[in-house]
């Protein structure tokens, strides 16, 4: 038998700015022989998250950084090929952490992966959008911290991306005035056009403070914040008495931009809350994995309803995850990216050691 | 019947940095007669408060700001000494807003006052400090944000003062390990030796960010600001994660002080809640009146069981509570600052008209 290989990146250096191909390694080496309580896994999909530049870097957020020549970590959805586990069989679904590799050998307890209860959802990509850490994330921040009441005005910025676009349509359906910010006239209309947003403001236009005004003339109750920087502070600038921070995301700062390119200084987060009485609030899926089922039931039903639209952008092939998480930081993508690494073969069921 | 005079403090320009006496002009002047529909409420007791610097500022924080040439804004308690309005008689003890004024006409409806039902507290100071909105302000956020577990560390900023003293001694109530800083050592013996915290830092100590490190090896799991500022800074650095800010007071920053003195850089504050999946919340006493009676039966409580002790610094005479504002910004005074402006006097009931 032919010595199975796996293609993976390996984290060469922490990337000075945004994060190019050249920090990353694309190697190929042999898979290690199974040993009792492992698993081989195989990556179907790769999910590209914001947080892939946030692992490169030497900061601890949420998790600790990629080790320098460690695989690079990453979301997805693989399949069991084989399996000397107890909890897992050849051909399962499982979700979790593959990394950027096409095999991982998946030890007994190490968390990084759960089943997939049959039947599997229809594309299966799904389980990295809306039933996924994604639309999980946005319905946890929407219903926790958020919670617009019907006629209040909920601005979303990355209004366009994987996360934004799902909270944007939940503020839609918890009768909400939402307000969309995003990064070209393209995206915009589309999350007027086919999510429904009631508006939505392309922050490259210089005049879009102005416009975001015109669109808020009551303020903003609730600004579910997926971007940071001078984007930010401007909206906050328009928070209503009472008004809450859905602190979801700052990929402003994930690439280490500093103070905002046009040389506003920065807002007084601090004053800004006291003055309005206001909250700001962070919050992370995976402290929350005992609500997933509420969850995901939530976000099924406005899926069936047609009152959630989700986006993918598929990259095709492990060779092209690199490039594709450069492009996510420039705003090429829709909805949520994601990476094709493989189609699920068949798989002889109960290959058990 | 000799015209009745007023003695009022009226705002003459608004403080460029710290207030000064010069900033309000002391001034004597008719009380005008009284009309069907008002009140004639003579002040007792004046409350002396970091809010006052705010009301005098151009910011519309809370309340709008005192315009000029009006007399200053201040809580208060007050008698009844005349009374052409039904809801209140004479004799009648009023909490709210007389103003820096000996005398203050209380027209029906405006809201100003509302009446202490009988028996009124001893002392009747009390219904300025734990039992008023100092108290209230203390055990709403407490409550409703800080919310210590047994075991968990608290840090209270200006520990000394009115509400922080309260805060903490609340905190220890609930079980919590509380840390208070105070801008001298005679202020951090004191909350240590006679309020019960576990410890006190001294922030006008060079080293006292080490020691506030040293006494929280484990991190800071709630941060009750009044203080703001670098003092601030320092706190958020060493948030636990799942870290709550009971965003209270920036008294730093009312006085307009910029970036902190010693040259640091302002902390990311949505950065760092967002590593920390942290929360920073304000909040307003004023919007919970309905939750006043349970907080005073709270506090009351604490005050029976010998758990919540509460100092006063008393300046008596109207005509000094211009220079005893400056000196709170200096940290004169311990706990509540408050001006006695009149004893009770005997009123004969019933002169309604």
């Amino acid at each position: 038998m032919t010595q199975l290989m796996n293609r993976c990146y390996r984290l060469r250096r922490r990337p000075a700015g945004t994060a190019t191909a050249e920090d990353l390694e694309f190697v190929e080496e042999p898979v290690p022989d199974l040993r009792p309580g492992q698993a081989l896994v195989r990556t179907l999909w790769l999910s590209l998250d914001p947080s892939n530049r946030i692992w490169m870097s030497d900061t601890h957020y949420h998790l600790p950084p990629v080790p320098i020549g460690g695989v690079m970590r990453g979301l997805g959805i693989g399949q069991v090929v084989q399996s000397w586990r107890d909890d897992l069989r050849a051909d399962d679904l499982v979700s979790g952490y593959p990394g950027w590799q096409d095999y991982v050998i998946a030890d007994a307890g190490d968390g990084a992966f759960t089943v997939v209860p049959p039947p599997a959802p229809e594309p299966l990509s799904a389980l990295l959008g809306p039933l996924g850490h994604t639309g999980i994330t946005a319905y946890l921040g929407m219903t926790d911290i958020g919670r617009p009441r019907p006629g209040e005005t909920m601005v979303v910025s990355a209004a366009a991306g994987a996360v934004g676009s799902v909270a944007g349509q939940i503020g839609k359906a918890l009768g909400a005035r939402v307000v969309g910010i995003a990064g070209s006239q393209r995206k915009c209309q589309h999350v007027v056009a086919d999510l429904g947003f009631d508006a939505c403001v392309n922050h490259r236009d210089p005049a879009w403070r102005e416009h975001l005004d015109e669109l808020t003339p009551d303020g903003i109750d609730v600004d579910f914040e997926n971007v940071g920087g001078s984007i930010m502070d401007h909206v906050l600038t328009r928070l209503t008495v009472g008004g809450r921070v859905v602190l979801c995301g700052l990929i402003a700062d994930y690439n280490g931009y500093g103070a905002p390119p046009d040389g506003r200084g920065r807002l007084d987060i601090a004053k800004t809350l006291m003055v309005k009485r206001a909250v700001m609030q962070s919050f992370l899926v995976l402290d929350h994995m005992d609500r997933f089922p509420e969850a995901t039931t939530y976000l099924g039903g406005l899926i069936a309803e047609n009152k959630l639209r989700y986006d993918e952008t598929v990259v095709d092939g492990l060779e092209h995850a690199a490039e594709a998480l450069t492009g996510m930081f420039d705003g090429a993508n829709t909805g949520k990216l994601l990476v094709r690494v493989a189609e699920r073969m068949d798989v002889p069921g109960e290959v058990q050691a």
